[in-house]
Order: C-alpha cells, then sequence, then structure tokens
C-alpha cells in the first residue's frame, strides 16, 4: 500500500547495471530503506526476459530510469499508454521512446486506464497506482503482485489484445 | 475486463429487491445480457451482511442503485471515498448519505485513490475502475475478484486503518 516515504533507490538501480559492483553511496539526503517504492522497483528489476506495461499515466523519473535500466539491458519491454495523457508535462513517455522503448496509445476518447505491468510473463503487478511522483508519495493506492499463471494469463492476453489494437498500422486518422 | 456494453440491470435489482418474485421486463432498449458490469452488480448484490467501499470517484447510478438496495436489505454498508471528487457534478455519494449509508473521507490533498469493495469480508473486488458511467463504458480498465483470504485480510485492514483515520471525530479544521 501506498502512500510511500520518498526514498533514494539509486543503490538498487546501481545493483541492477553492475552485479557484485562496490557500492558508492548516494549524496542525496533521502533515506534508502525498505518502501512500497523500493519493493516496486525491486520487482520490476528482477525482470530477465520481457516486461509488458499498460500504464494510463507514467512520469515517474525514478521508475522511467528503472525501465530504461532494463531495456538497456536486454529486456524486451513493451508500453502501452494512454493517447491523452502521455503529452502532460513531465510524463516519460518522450524519454522512454527516445531510449528505444517500443511505445503504443489508444486512438480514442475513452481512458487506456490500465496500470499493471507483467514481468517475464509471470509475475503481474496490478492495482489503483499509476506511475506518477504525487500517487507514490501523497496518494493512499493499492498494488498488487500475483503470480497465479491464471490470473497471469488474463492480463497477458488482455496486453496482447490491446499491443495489437494499437498498433499504428491500424491507425485510421480519417475514420 | 472492461469496457462494458451498456445493459440493463433492473432484471438483476429487481431479483435482489424481492427474490423469487415474478420477472417483470424492463421497457427500456438496452440488452440484459451477461456483460462486465452485469458481473460486477451481481456480487456486489451477493452480499449478506457487510459491504466496505474505498472509491476514489462514485458516479455510476446503477452500482449506486445497488448499494442503496443493499443498505436497504440491511446490509452494513461503509463507504470511504475522495474528498476532492466527492462533490464533482454526478457524484453518487450525497445520495448515498442521504439514503442513511456512513461515508468518510480524506481531509488531504493527495487522493484517497483506491478502488475496492469487499463483500461480507471474504471477497475482494479491487482494480483500475473507477465506478463512473464513462469507465464502465468507454475505458480500458480491470477488475480482478480475490477471495484469497491472505489478500482480503491486507485490504480489510487498509479499508480499517483509513475508516479510523477519517473519523470526523479526528478532524482537525484548523491545523
Amino acid at each position: 500500500f501506498f502512500p510511500s516515504r520518498p526514498c533514494c533507490i539509486e543503490a538498487l538501480l546501481a545493483e541492477a547495471a553492475e552485479p557484485g559492483a562496490p557500492a558508492r553511496p548516494c549524496p542525496c539526503p533521502l533515506p534508502s530503506g525498505d518502501t512500497a517504492l523500493s519493493r516496486l522497483v525491486r520487482r520490476l528489476l528482477s525482470a530477465r526476459r520481457s516486461l509488458d506495461l499498460c500504464l494510463f499515466s507514467f512520469s515517474c523519473p525514478q521508475l522511467a530510469r528503472a525501465v530504461q535500466l532494463l531495456h538497456r539491458r536486454g529486456v524486451r519491454v513493451r508500453l502501452v499508454t494512454d493517447a491523452q495523457y502521455m503529452g502532460l508535462h513531465g510524463s516519460q513517455i518522450g524519454r522512454l521512446r527516445h531510449a528505444g522503448i517500443q511505445v503504443r496509445h489508444d486512438q480514442h476518447s475513452g481512458y487506456m486506464h490500465h496500470k499493471f505491468a507483467i514481468v517475464d510473463r509471470r509475475m503481474l503487478i496490478t492495482g489503483s497506482l499509476n506511475w506518477t511522483t504525487q500517487a507514490i508519495q501523497s496518494n493512499r493506492e493499492n498494488v498488487l503482485v500475483v503470480e497465479d499463471a491464471e490470473y497471469v494469463k488474463a492480463f497477458q492476453d488482455e496486453f496482447e489484445r490491446i499491443w495489437e489494437e494499437y498498433n499504428p498500422a491500424n491507425y485510421s486518422f480519417f475514420p
């Protein structure tokens, strides 16, 4: 459950970037203890092969750095987001696209309101939490981590449906 | 998964209000088949003792009618919501309070962003879905139904924490 205390995840990111490298303490004043955010980052960084993200709103720079790191490490990252929210101030979508990550979005007036991630097609992370600093630090939020194959498959199927539906080849700019 | 086709839930509500009464067909033109919304309503109406709701935004009149019906049937309904969203146009919170249902809300600038319901302290209904007609009919949304005691307990505990924290006796209008 969130809100999470503000915390530093540099140590987690550094360890994931260079496993076994000597830890260099981060100069920032934030504590680096166990928080809801650090637990979420840890689950994401456990990805070895794939990370499928379906996120209404993504503006948290810390989570964007974790996703970029996985992409650099060769994990196949796919990201679906909402067309209206991807352009808002602070959105990390442009940065992630620039880094070479595949992003697709809806073309509808309805929202793509999901907030879930699937790690290696086996771990589902879902809940009320948008990936924004406000949600992480200020809101009452929940995140469920589920490894039950039945639930994971239902969300993976939903992801693949949306991924195909939002394929740019299917855009109809003049409906 | 949502969106759901628009549908009529009058038959479900009538059956819950008067079990066994002869079905009177509703004159509205909407289909009354099996949809994501009708499945959600069916789960809610299965409540016999208690319904604990923790909802960021609640403006869907159909769901409000289901909740009122449970209240009239003697189910103990408690509702926690977000202070900023409860007053928006179309919100059902006033109507539910007027019907005698206990409602509490936060006093913070952060959102009470949960969207979950617990039926009879044994069934958790949670996901990305706000209880609004737009979300139900237009958005890509997910709702999970979980009866695993471990998950239900975690959410029930979170509900009780928030219920106490938002007790009007604790209000501090001049912090």
